[in-house]
C-alpha cells in the first residue's frame, strides 16, 4: 500500500489516499497477482511513445474478461477512483497518463479473436488483439483488416483513438470500420452499441461516439470490425521527386482524379535520410512518395499508369515498382519505422510526432509553409504523412537536456496548428487529443467543446474515466 | 390565437396554452406572414408519407436563416415549447408528428448551395436543399452526391434520419458522407461539429451524434457533404429470376466476391406487378434485381461480366442492359416509385413501409421467411430493398376503414422485426425510429437506450426538441 500512497500527489484533485487504498485492497482480492503495484510496471503504463511526461497510475490491473473490467470499474466508481484503459502504450499525445492517479486497466491479455464471420466480412475481437495478430489470424480466410497506424497497436486502443494510418485514403479510418462496440461505462453498466447489420438508423450513433473518445466515456471490451477481401493484385512503388511541391501536387491530382489509390505517403528529404540510415536502404534522399494500388490485375495496372503520368508531369520520373509480397512488406515496414528512424537520428532524443489534417486543396500550401519554418529553424525534423487524406506529421526529436529544443518545437507546432485551423483543418487528423492537444480544441471547435463536456459529465459525473483528456472537466 | 389554443390537447404533457400563445405572439413579430397558423399548413407539417397519425404543430415557422432558427429555438426554450424541424415531409416513421404540439420550423426555404469546393470534392449547403437540386447544381463540375433515398428529400432531413438508399452499398450512408454540421441546440447555442478536413481525431464525434438524431438533439442549419467524381462509365441492368432465392443468392455472392456494385436492388414479383401498372412498363413480373455499375469502361465491363456469371448460376438469365442516361433514369425512377406504385394498387390506401437490415449471411433466410408470412396472409404487400447492404422493406398498403388490415400488418411487422433482431440485425436500416419504432429499441439495444436518454437529457433537459421520438423521455 505504501508505494501507492506515496505516489499520490497531495496537490492534485485526485481521489484521497484512503479511497485508492480501499480499491487496491479490493482489487487484490479479485485479481491476485494480476494487480501490480511495481513502480516499473506503473511507469510503463503511464506513458506512450512520445515526450509527454510519464504519469504513473497507482496500480495496474491486468484484466482477462469484460466481466472483470466491469467489476474493476464498479469498485473504482464506488470510491471515485480514476480508471485508465491501456492497450499497447503506443499512443502519441499522453493518452494514458494517469493525471490523477487511479487504476490502469491493461487489456492486453484480452487478446482473443472471438468470431470470424467470413460471409459477412466482419470479425468480433477482444480489445487487446493487435492488428498484426488479427491479420495473421485471418490469413486463410482471404480477408484482411486494413487499418494500419504503423505501430502494432491494440484494436481497442485504435478504436478509442479513432486511429487511421497509411491506407485510410482507400478504406477509411476506425470511424468507418467499427460496426459495433461493447463497453463498460463509468457507472459499471455494460452496453453493446449496435447490432452486426452493415447499416442502421436505430437511434443515436453510440458506436461513433465511443470511437475516438479515448477512454473518457467507456472502456471498450469488445469490437466488431469490418473486413475486406484481399485484393487480387497489389502493386507498390517508390517515386522520388525533384521538389516537395511536385510530390504534393502528384498526390492532390491523384485524389482529385478519383484514382482509388490504397496508399499514398509523403516522406521528405530529411525523412529519407533517416530512413536509409535506420532501415539500411539506399533510396534517393529526396522528397518521395510511397504508393500502393489494390484491385484486379487490370485495374491496378490502369491506376499505376495514370499516377505515373501525373507524377511525370510533376517532376517524379523514377518509379521503382514491386509486386512481390516480401519487398512490399520491407517497403512498408520502412515507412512504418519512419518515427523510429527519426528518433534513432538523435541519440537519447524523445519523439514528438505532431499531426494535422487539412482540406486537400490547402495541403501544398500547408506543407510548404511548414517546410519553410523547419528550414529556418535550428531544429531538424522530418515531414511524413498520409497525404491522400490531407494528413501529415512533423516528427521532432528532442534532447531532454536541451530546453531550447522543446521551446522551438512548441513554437513550430503552435504555428502548424494555427495554420491548419486557418485552412479549415484539424489539430489532429489521427493521433487524438490526449492531454497534448486539449488546449487547441476550443480554437478548432468552439462551443462544440462545451457540448462534449456536457456529454462527458452526463455519462461520467465523477470524472473517473481517463480524467484530464479531451475535455477539461 | 384561438386556433392554436384549440389544438392543444389538455391531456397531453405539452406546454400550457399561455406559453404557446406567448411564443406565437413573439414569432409573429419576428416572422410576420412566415408564421402560419392555418390548419391545412399545420396538418401538412404534422405528417410524413405513411400511415402514422397526423399530429399538427400549433404553428409553422418558415425560417430563412440559421440566425432565425436560433431565435425561434431560443424563444421556444424560454417557454419550454416544443420545436420540430421539417424538411420535405418525406419521412416514414412519424418523425415530424408534433406529439406535444409546439412550433414546427420548416427549413425548406433555406435552400442555398453555399459553397462548392471542387478541388476538395465537398459542398456546403443549407438544410432545405434537396438532393436533386444539389445534383443539378453540381452538373457542370463533374461531381455528384450519391446518397439517394428515393424521395427527393431535403439534405437536412436526410442527415437527421441517417438516410441511405439505393447506392449506399457503394458510397455509404449519410453517416459516412457528412463531413460537418452546423446545428442549433435546445438552449439556442449554435455549434459547428467539425472542420472540413477529411478526417479528424479531435474529440467526440458530434457530427455522427447529430446524424440520425432526428431533430431530438439539434436543428441542423448547415451541412458539409462529401462529393464524388461522376464515373467515367455507368451501366445498369434488370434481371428477372426463376425464384426469390436465386435473386437473393446472387446479391449475397456478388457482395461476398467484393465486386464494387453501385446499386443492387431486389423487387419481388408483387412489386413488379405494381411497378408495371404504375410506371407503364412491361418488365417480367418475377422476382427481379435492378443493378448498376460505376467505374472505368474496363472495370464496369469486368464487374458486369462477373455478376452475370453469378446470376446465371442462380437462375437469372435474361439481363437487360442499358448505358443510355435517359433509359437509366427511367429505370431508377421506376425503382424510386416502388412505394408509390404499391400505394396506387390500393385506392385510398395508406402506406406503411417497414424496414429491417440483417448481416448478409442471414439475408436469404430473413427474406424467405418474410415472404412466407406474406404468402400465408390475406394482406398483399411487396418486398423491395437495398439487398447489397442486407436491408429490405415490406410495403403494406392499408385501407383506413379496414382495421383488420392494420392488425395484420402489425403482426407481420412485429414478426419481421423479431426475426431481424434474432439474426443480429436492426429494426431499421434506414427509415429511422421516429415514433413508429421506439418500442423496439430496448429489444435491439438494451442499456444503450438509457445512454441515449442520458445524452438527450443532458443536451435538452426540458425535452423541447422533437419530443416523443427515438427515446421516451
Amino acid at each position: 500500500m505504501s508505494e501507492a500512497a506515496e505516489h499520490l500527489d497531495p496537490a492534485a484533485a485526485g481521489p484521497g489516499k484512503a479511497a485508492v487504498t480501499t480499491v487496491i485492497e479490493g482489487l487484490r482480492g479479485q485479481l491476485g497477482d494480476r494487480l501490480s503495484l511495481s513502480q516499473a510496471v506503473r511507469e510503463q503504463h503511464g506513458r506512450g511513445e512520445t515526450w509527454h511526461a510519464t504519469k504513473a497510475p497507482d496500480a495496474v490491473a491486468f484484466a482477462e474478461s469484460a466481466d472483470e473490467v466491469q467489476a474493476i470499474v464498479k469498485l473504482c466508481a464506488a470510491h471515485k477512483v480514476p480508471v485508465i484503459a491501456f492497450g499497447t502504450g503506443t499512443s502519441l499525445e499522453g493518452h494514458v497518463a494517469a493525471e490523477r492517479g487511479g487504476i490502469c486497466i491493461d487489456v492486453s491479455r484480452m487478446d482473443k479473436v472471438l468470431q470470424v464471420n467470413p460471409e459477412d466480412m466482419d470479425v468480433r475481437v477482444e480489445p487487446g488483439v493487435r492488428r498484426k495478430q488479427l491479420n495473421e489470424h485471418l490469413r486463410d480466410t482471404g480477408l484482411f483488416f486494413p487499418i494500419d497506424p504503423g505501430a502494432d497497436a491494440s484494436l481497442g486502443g485504435m478504436a478509442a483513438t479513432r486511429a487511421s494510418g497509411t491506407n485510410a485514403v482507400r478504406y477509411g479510418t476506425m470511424r468507418e470500420n467499427v460496426l459495433s462496440l461493447e463497453a463498460v461505462l463509468a457507472d459499471g453498466r455494460k452496453i453493446r452499441t449496435a447490432r452486426r447489420a452493415r447499416k442502421s438508423s436505430a437511434g443515436y450513433d453510440l458506436t461513433r461516439l465511443l470511437v475516438g473518445s479515448e477512454g473518457t466515456l467507456g472502456i471498450i471490451t469488445e469490437i466488431t470490425l469490418k473486413l475486406y477481401g484481399i485484393p487480387e493484385a497489389v502493386s507498390a512503388a517508390v517515386c522520388p521527386f525533384a521538389s516537395l511541391e511536385g510530390a504534393v501536387a502528384t498526390t492532390i491530382e491523384t485524389i482529385q482524379s478519383g484514382i482509388p489509390v490504397a496508399r499514398i505517403e509523403i516522406l521528405d528529404d530529411v525523412q529519407m535520410q533517416d530512413l536509409n540510415a535506420y532501415s539500411g536502404l539506399s533510396l534517393p534522399e529526396r522528397d518521395t512518395l510511397f504508393l500502393e494500388f489494390h484491385g484486379t490485375q487490370a485495374s491496378v495496372k490502369e491506376q499505376a499508369q495514370l499516377v505515373q503520368e501525373i507524377a511525370a508531369a510533376n517532376g517524379g520520373e523514377d518509379f521503382q515498382w514491386t509486386t512481390k509480397p516480401e519487398a512490399r512488406t520491407q517497403l512498408w515496414q520502412a515507412r512504418h519505422d519512419a518515427a523510429y528512424a527519426a528518433k534513432a537520428a538523435v541519440p537519447g532524443g524523445q519523439l514528438w510526432a505532431t499531426d494535422v489534417c487539412v482540406p486537400i486543396s490547402r495541403l501544398a500550401e500547408c506543407i510548404m509553409q511548414t517546410k519553410q519554418d523547419l528550414q529556418e529553424s535550428f531544429l531538424r525534423a522530418p515531414i511524413v504523412g498520409h497525404v491522400g487524406d490531407g494528413n501529415f506529421h512533423v516528427a521532432f526529436v528532442l534532447r531532454p537536456d536541451h530546453p531550447e529544443e522543446f521551446e522551438e518545437a512548441t513554437r513550430i507546432n503552435d504555428r502548424l496548428i494555427q495554420r491548419a485551423l486557418s485552412m479549415d483543418g484539424t489539430c489532429t487528423g489521427e493521433h487524438g487529443v490526449g492531454n497534448g492537444k486539449i488546449k487547441y480544441l476550443n480554437a478548432e471547435l468552439g462551443e462544440s467543446v462545451s457540448v462534449m463536456r456536457q456529454i462527458k459529465l452526463a455519462l461520467d459525473p465523477d470524472n473517473i474515466l481517463n480524467p484530464g483528456k479531451i475535455v477539461p472537466v
